[in-house]
């Protein structure tokens, strides 16, 4: 971790090779912390070191997000808090069609970071966030003692301006119709696997990647190609099960998802069989379920692979009926249906 | 801290007397805390359960602001973490003229933290945000173990209509003029003071309370009197001391504070005195500068007295002038000057 920026690396990260607890104090560590490191990083915005950064928005229907990111640990294959942290909240505002414009940083620090891995994080940052085109403007750090923290939390809160068209239904639960087809944008369970595998240590033969990436490319040509989209949502903590569950009873519809549909890495499979893990509930960071008209399957799937990686095949995994109100039923190969459940507890715990 | 809320205690809190982490894993039981907890008392809001909340927006010109807010203790005499949430992020809108008008709302909670302790805290900050009129429209839920936390932290994020004439100088440090009036709106020290109080179980004969207050009425006060405000800026870390060293770089000018016109409380004094600390460092939760032309200052305390609570005294404490260029001179009472710096270490962590 530590051969990538020796020479770019900031003043601070070589004047203090720790985060102290003055770096959050509103003195002078803390402005040399965000005047050499977080603004030639990430600009000075239209922020700077105001307390609040001024926009002019391109229209007046606007999303809100926010997320804060907890993932332990800090890196893992496929990226780390910081990527997660933009593309989590970008993802967020794509799923109600909004183009993402404008993000906060909130870094919650702990006392004795090493100051190395805050800049790691940093400059993940703002590359995740020059990848999609989103403008870091605003940001805040608070530092907290030892051992109250787990080094790095951070919270991104986003703003985007909502694309789509103002005369169709808005991209939600409630737009949802009977025969809509349920597509997913690749195949499920690598972003828990992947940290999973490095909290446990384990080897799982080959190392699974995490799926993490910014899915509003995938959204905005779904837009622009003419699909009506009537609901999109990522398939983060709790997984497609989960995010399937709480959709059907926002629609009061019944889902139906053929489980020979849902695609799973094989090392997925294999983790998933050594953990005791249903890949069905293993958070994603990449992945997301559209609610389209069936008529319209053929152009969505042709959209979503053109913005997929070549690994990645999406796939229309289920649809829309009237019954069971609410709930969500799992075909299986050999045609048995039974009920697929919101995860009751904790399967993986801090995985974003 | 138990008696109020037994009433309307909702189910999560008679249910799960403790956070689980559970309650952050994206399935039923946090779908249950937001459902029976968050959405009851926040409200819908635009947001429901999607990802992000759609706004439609009264204007162009926008203001976005974040902050994490760690304080410890979680309660302390005139507020709570929660009270401090809503009012530091609603006040970084204020000092750049916006109204609040939207905030995000972001969790993180410690594995074990008493659920009627949340309870509590969701409803001060229900309470805080009814007082200024923001509506909180979309929020987040993490919980992390036990030992990795301290309690509750929040992020809240700002959305606000910059108000400010837009044929007028931007309210920034860069228009800070020479001649300018320093005017605070109160005596400074009351809110470090009152969690050291707490946090050092120190008596200091009578209880100080947090001076936390939205600061919203006063800055559109101003505004709509026709005050040409050339800059605000709250007091927070640092305290009145390191917000002057800001402003002064920025706008790289000489400030002149008065040591006789800083109002400090009486029991603040002591308390500084016992503790050996600076109530010019000490950070304050409901006072802000304000810069603005030496001939409005009659109208400007007029406005500001008439906002304040009774015991609150607004003041002129200083003037504007060319040297020494981005520094803060303070004159004693016996006419003395000494530079005021800005703060180096942490005099007081995790106050807000």
């Amino acid at each position: 971790m530590s051969q990538t920026f020796s020479l770019n690396c900031p003043l601070p990260v070589q004047r203090y090779p720790q985060v102290l607890l003055a770096h959050g104090g509103g003195g002078r560590l803390m402005h040399q912390l965000i005047e050499e490191m977080f603004l030639p990083v990430f600009g000075g915005g239209a922020g700077g070191l105001q307390d609040a950064a001024t926009l002019v928005l391109p229209g007046q229907r606007m999303a809100l997000t926010t997320d804060s990111y907890v993932v332990s640990p800090l890196f893992f294959p496929g990226g780390n808090i910081g990527t997660l942290a933009i593309n989590g909240t970008v993802n967020d505002l794509a799923m109600v069609g909004a183009r993402p414009l404008y993000l906060s940083v909130g870094f919650i620090l702990e006392e004795g970071l090493p100051m190395e891995t805050l800049w790691q994080v940093v400059q993940a940052m703002q590359q995740a966030a020059q990848d999609v085109g989103v403008k870091i403007v605003t940001g805040d750090t608070k530092v907290v003692d030892r051992g109250k923290g787990d080094g790095i939390y951070i919270n991104t809160t986003g703003v985007g301006l909502v694309v789509a068209a103002p005369e169709r239904p808005p991209i939600a639960p409630a737009s949802i119709q009977v025969g809509d087809a349920i597509v997913i944008n690749g195949d499920v369970g690598r972003h828990g696997i992947a940290i999973m595998g490095v909290r446990e240590g384990l080897g799982f033969g080959t190392t699974i990647v995490s799926d993490c990436a910014p899915l509003w490319s995938s959204v905005q040509g779904l837009l622009e190609a003419g699909v009506e989209v009537h609901c999109l949502r990522d398939l983060t903590r709790g997984g497609l099960a989960s995010t399937l569950n709480e959709l059907a009873q926002a629609a009061d519809l019944g889902f139906v998802v053929e489980e020979t549909q849902v695609g799973v890495l094989e090392q997925v499979r294999g983790a998933c069989e050594i953990l005791g893990l249903d890949p069905l509930y293993i958070a994603n960071e990449g992945r997301f379920a559209a609610f389209i008209p069936a008529h319209q399957v053929d152009r969505a799937l042709e959209v979503l692979q053109a913005h997929n990686p070549p690994d990645t095949v999406p796939q229309v995994v289920g649809w829309v009926q009237e019954a069971p109100q609410g709930q969500v039923v799992l075909r299986s190969q050999v045609g048995t249906d039974r009920l697929l459940e919101m995860i009751t507890g904790e399967q993986l715990p801090r995985i974003c």
